[in-house]
């Protein structure tokens, strides 16, 4: 190892700031530093592993995520939303659960030691930790080509947890906030889409800072039969709730949400490419049962989040799709996405 | 994103055929197939993040280390040995805590699909797995440069999780199994010490395939006053304890366990070097009331695992060494190891 141990000192010195980081660097950090803003952390950062005490009769809800320099970010991006992002990222699929966020573990390799890039890093990444009340436990920075990984732990009630697999034909299929801008932002940073000045800033706010709806998962808890995180696009995600769950899904094209940006910038099928299998959208699709819809979006609406019928299950096994509830053709091979998850 | 549908259905193969990977992969390995091995597993790979239920008032001991290509491992060492590796420098964090181990999460990235080496890698990853009883329950696979991050949880009893911190003056010294082997095999492999043919490949096996105290550990609950794992060198691991309960070490250093292929090999103050501070030990070194010393020795030797008083603890802060009882100056620094934990 090249890191030597006033990096590490450096390092636990951004991490430290707000919560610190890595069990086992040795770091100074005490546990109990750690644990102030969460106090089901009985050991953080300091020892050989963190411990952790969650309510009874709960389960516990774990994903893990990576973002890789040069594939999943690049110099572009602001060095803080990489913070952000890696949090959002995994927050997305806890709230999919119906999970309440907890605890986090980072692990970083870094190829040198960069004070600018961990300051800004670290601002990014506790900005959106202490939003959403997370404590970072701990973690490991070793070196080797950037590369970040998070854990990141959830509770929820044990028998209340949301899957992909429940959803039944004749469910209302919901997606929330609105699909496309994030990819339309990359491909106007890429110069594959003319997106206007004025629409830019927007679109790049909701690529560089995905919204994770964990307060929406979480009410979705008693309401919805399925839900999925929309990291890859609605078209590959939701095909992952027919799957898992043995149903096809009549989809309404010109209900699906959009932002007054993105319709600033592009519309019709080349407008639904990105809103389909755009990705990076990290908004949630979930299906619910026709009799709780209104309920529902009244308890997003008071959660300030809006949520937009787009489509109903069937029991096709197929996806189709309509236009004014007319058929429409959508070459289902040209729009799949299948990138990995970042 | 580079790595393709079918490369994420090869990746899904190997991992699948044990216990699968990737919550996020959209694999077809469905979450009850992953069940099987702990029925505390509610939802497994396959959705977007695992669900665990945990035994009532047990805290969860959680851990994360990470292995890059070039800096943790090279083309010497056998890929099996990698996954065997990343599984037990985890399980050892957690039998320092006292924690048995339950759940695995998986991250890797990969600059290509190698067929070979992700058979030989789930081969050694899982035998690890499989031998502690850990299900793989989720992870993430994307493209990059070779990089595995393990994240393992464990269950502890609220109250009765070991910490660093508790060590008291009087409280004898412990190791579990012999010092060195590792850092000795590293060191003939790079021909900086002429090992002995007939003792190498004996030493390699502690280098490739380090045992995690998981059984150790657990049996340590009720009698250690504080414990940590071995992974960068008895001197500097020992130190964390010291620095964390405020008190300081006497050591014997002729009392410290060695290998009968370590003995072969090398010995007297050269041999301390390794055995002091060569790393990558993974066993524990733990401090425990003198009244409990003899019931303790018995407990280990019943588990099958050997434990050597090695010194004990004063109220000096500082650490001293002994030979045959006299004091013998040993050059901290040049001693200190200040590796990143592997």
């Amino acid at each position: 190892m090249n890191i030597q141990p006033d990096e590490f000192s450096l390092i636990a010195k951004y991490f430290q700031r707000s919560k610190g980081a890595g069990n086992d660097t040795g770091s100074a950090v005490s546990a109990t530093s750690q644990s102030r803003s969460r106090r089901d952390v009985a050991v953080g950062i300091g020892d050989d592993a963190a411990v952790v005490i969650p309510p009874s009769d709960c389960g516990i809800a774990i994903t893990t995520d990576t973002m890789v320099s040069g594939v999943h970010f690049d110099d572009k991006v602001p060095v803080a939303a990489i913070g952000h992002k890696l949090v959002a990222v995994n927050l997305s699929d806890l709230a999919a659960m119906g999970a309440e966020p907890a605890w986090l573990s980072l692990s970083c390799a870094f190829p040198a030691i960069d004070e600018a890039w961990l300051a800004e890093f670290s601002r990014g990444f506790f900005a959106a930790a202490d939003y959403y009340r997370c404590a970072l436990i701990g973690g490991d920075v070793t070196k080797g080509p950037l590369t970040l990984t998070l854990t990141a732990q959830g509770i929820v009630p044990a028998d209340r947890y949301l899957q992909r697999s429940g959803a039944q034909p004749g469910d209302r299929i919901y997606v929330s906030g609105t699909l496309g801008d994030a990819a339309l932002a990359l491909a106007g940073q890429q110069g594959r889409v003319n997106v206007p000045e004025q629409w830019l800033p927007e679109l790049e706010k909701r690529l560089f800072y995905p919204t994770p709806r964990v307060g929406l998962g979480q009410l979705l808890r008693n309401q919805a039969t399925s839900a999925i995180d929309l990291s890859d696009g609605l078209l590959g995600d939701l095909k992952h709730i027919l799957t898992a769950s043995k149903v096809g899904a009549r989809i309404q094209l010109d209900a699906l949400p959009y932002s007054k940006a993105f319709a600033g910038s592009i519309s019709g099928p080349e407008g639904w490419r990105y809103q389909l299998a755009g990705g990076d959208d990290y908004e949630l699709c979930f299906t619910i049962p026709e009799s709780r819809c209104g309920g529902l979006e009244t308890l997003a609406l008071q959660a300030g989040v809006k949520v937009t019928c787009v489509g109903i299950i069937d029991g096709s096994r197929e996806m189709r799709f309509f236009e004014k509830n007319q058929p429409r053709d959508i070459n289902l091979d040209g729009y799949s996405h299948f990138a990995s998850r970042d």
